[in-house]
């Protein structure tokens, strides 16, 4: 009997665990569920009889011994505790799967694992994960066919599903809220016609390009950190333009800058009075003093926007000018903002997300030049099996069936770049309804 | 006969080296110049019979025992060099001067400089410096008063003195350039009319206020840094209204926020292909791809500018739109920024500098509003006795003779906001012509 470990029993896990637990008994696999908090463990275990729920604490002996009566692990911790499973794994042969960045520690094992027959994927969730497998499939099948690439651009985004709602941002946090508070925070560079291309922070939400996905409508989507370092990753030295962004509705990211022009997003220091600040308060201690003109007033005028603007009817929707308490003790303008955010930006029972996902690849192909784009669309069931919860613990549940059952041998610590590993992945998760629909679009002189 | 070491004899050591070697003899003192540069040492020490220059490196213990042979050690070292030196002085009673800013690790020195009689007096410079003494002095002298003080705002600039020349920035590197284009990176936190106010880096040089100083005309101000932290040191806490900042000459402001905007001032990463890059490119990496606008109409277009615009002048003056290369073989937006601003920026031997300081302080004196302004400005000499020399060397050196001549007994660390410090140095100061004009203001209602 295959033995299994998912490390981490929290929201994000819950479509890997249920898939997991699903298929123990067929394929004859044995889940243990661990967790800091023993109760959600054994909770999450349920009565599932080839599974059971522990305490994990990787800082423990206990817990690293557990780690080495298993054929393989995987981990849902947070990615600062990979390293120290890793090390685990690497040292007793045992097979191992993230969906969190590889990091240089991490790829030192990498030799350690080779020698001991296993295997460690990271990278294998959403975004990192399915992002590499389904671009690498579609670069390779180019470049197998002998065209040129001149251009890579891809674009994902975690959104709410298109519903009758009154939400004039179409969007609620889908993910750890702080995250997207923060984004965007740090270098953006890209490559444009052969030009490395920087944007700072305060002109981030400004550039956004315009994208149409048939069916869906249209998105907005701005730059993402630094796409220069998938260059390698996806062996693409010497293309003209390589773009990655994340995707919003449109209107977003205009709306949201004003955050970014405040100050509001500002990590880097705590505020004073925040036990006694509203939410206007909070506002206007990024506005010039003035006794005689209002909060909103000031902001418009600062923004150069009309009072009845779009962006001004976002504000006041989210009740940003509003006289209601934030609601802490202490915290950054980020830690603040998100706070407020969170009061109307928490996803209901009755609401679904929405994941997209989307590629455009721009090649010649005998002389003629053909343009690729290839879109993934996924929607939440509910508040708990998200669209992000699936598409994060999807590659995982499949990768680790694979694994499991012996049809996916690797060695070593990989990201899923690789055909033997993107190839098996991504036809198993079309079973479980992770597809992508591509098209051919016309190419104008 | 007293002994004096000076650690640091590079060029803002200059007017402070002159000083104390000019009244060596008189007052019976010998003058050490110690500096990791061994020869520069020798050669500022000069001919003086009462001085002579070392090698010294504070991590060596030869230096370390050379400290103690001393009755005062000046150290214009960089900051981060003064604990290994203040350690020393403390433990064996050694009076110490500095210009840079006291930090927790110096601070917890203070009973030690105690217990053995002696005194580490930081911030006695220009700005931390004599801006502490001009207004401490003034704010004391209302609040012995019996008023009510409402508002202090303190401004200083180092700028270049009016001349013919055709620099429109009227502005050029007086002190560490670097300092200059990583300025107004982090917080800026203040007080103004009872409420905190916070502005982001991306709105700093937009936020400026105007200032008029008799004689020497009309300047802008930007807020700097960490306003609150001289509530404590000022006995500020309550006050309404609380405000540093940082002067230049009107329209600079504006001209510079196109750095910010662009991202140019950024030192967070590495820029690509800094070797082949020319001035025009390297604004160009910061806009957007387009084969049919040249760089300067696409940046006027980012920036809403016109092409004609004074903004648009002033960085054609800079040489940013040329062709020439940037001549550094690797580095980040704001070292490339820094070397090609050093080319027309550098102050030439034939120009003069100017220090400018200027406090508002608003109170209330038996019920009726009152306003004061003082101002400061020094002219330099050269480009090597400049202005800047001058006001941060000339605090060191008459606190150094008021101490050496017994007429300031200090014990433990502090910095010049003490009555008994401040009022000796000013007096001393004046008579080399650091002097303050001070106007009361009609109020209006």
């Amino acid at each position: 009997m295959q033995k299994v470990l998912i490390l981490g029993a929290g929201r994000s896990a819950s479509t890997l665990i249920q898939f997991m637990l699903e298929h123990a008994e067929v394929y004859g696999w044995y889940v243990t569920i661990g967790d800091i908090d023993e109760a959600l463990a054994v909770e999450k275990a349920g009565s599932c009889k080839n599974a059971n729920g522990i305490k994990f604490n990787i800082k423990s002996i206990e817990s690293t011994e557990i780690i080495k009566e298993n054929n393989l692990v995987i981990s849902m911790l947070p990615a600062m505790l990979h390293l120290d499973v890793a090390k685990v794994c690497a040292a007793n042969g045992i097979n191992m799967l993230t969906a969190s960045y590889v990091t240089p520690e991490i790829k030192a094992l990498s030799e350690s694992f080779e020698k001991n027959n296993a295997c460690l994927i990271m990278e294998m969730g959403l975004d990192p994960g399915i992002d590499h497998m389904s671009a690498m499939q579609i670069l390779d099948r180019i470049r197998g066919e002998g065209s040129t690439l001149n251009s890579f651009e891809t674009f994902t985004g975690g959104l709410l599903a298109p519903s009758n709602n009154d939400n004039p941002w179409e969007y609620k946090f889908t993910w750890n809220p702080r995250n997207v508070v923060m984004a965007g925070q740090g270098n953006v560079k890209f490559i444009q016609e052969g030009a490395y291309k920087y944007i700072p922070y305060q002109k981030l939400f400004k550039r956004t390009e315009i994208i149409y996905i048939p069916e869906y409508g249209y998105f907005e989507g701005y730059a993402n950190r630094d796409s220069l370092k998938y260059l390698e990753a996806y062996k693409l030295q010497g293309i003209k333009t390589l773009y990655r962004g994340t995707l919003r509705r449109p209107g977003f990211c205009k709306a949201w800058d004003v955050f970014v022009q405040l100050g509001a997003t500002d990590d880097s220091y705590e505020m004073e009075d925040v036990a006694a600040m509203t939410h206007r308060q909070f506002i206007n201690s990024f506005l010039s003093y003035n006794p005689y003109d209002s909060v909103e007033l000031k902001l418009a005028h600062y923004m150069n926007l009309e009072l009845d603007s779009e962006i001004m009817y976002k504000l006041k929707w989210l009740g940003m000018f509003s006289d209601e308490p934030v609601g802490l003790e202490k915290g950054t303008p980020a830690q603040v903002l998100e706070q407020i955010l969170k009061k109307k930006w928490t996803i209901q029972s009755n609401e679904q997300d929405m994941i997209v996902m989307w590629h455009k690849f721009k090649f010649v192909q005998e002389n003629e030049e053909k343009e690729i784009q290839s879109h993934m669309v996924i929607k939440g069931t509910d508040a708990t099996n998200t669209a992000m919860s699936k598409t994060v613990g999807l590659p995982l549940a499949v990768t680790a069936k694979l694994i499991l059952n012996g049809k996916l041998k690797i060695n070593g610590v990989k990201i899923p770049t690789e055909k033997e590993i993107y190839e098996p992945v991504l036809s198993e998760l079309e079973a479980y309804g992770i597809t992508f629909v591509e098209h051919e679009m016309e190419v104008s002189a």
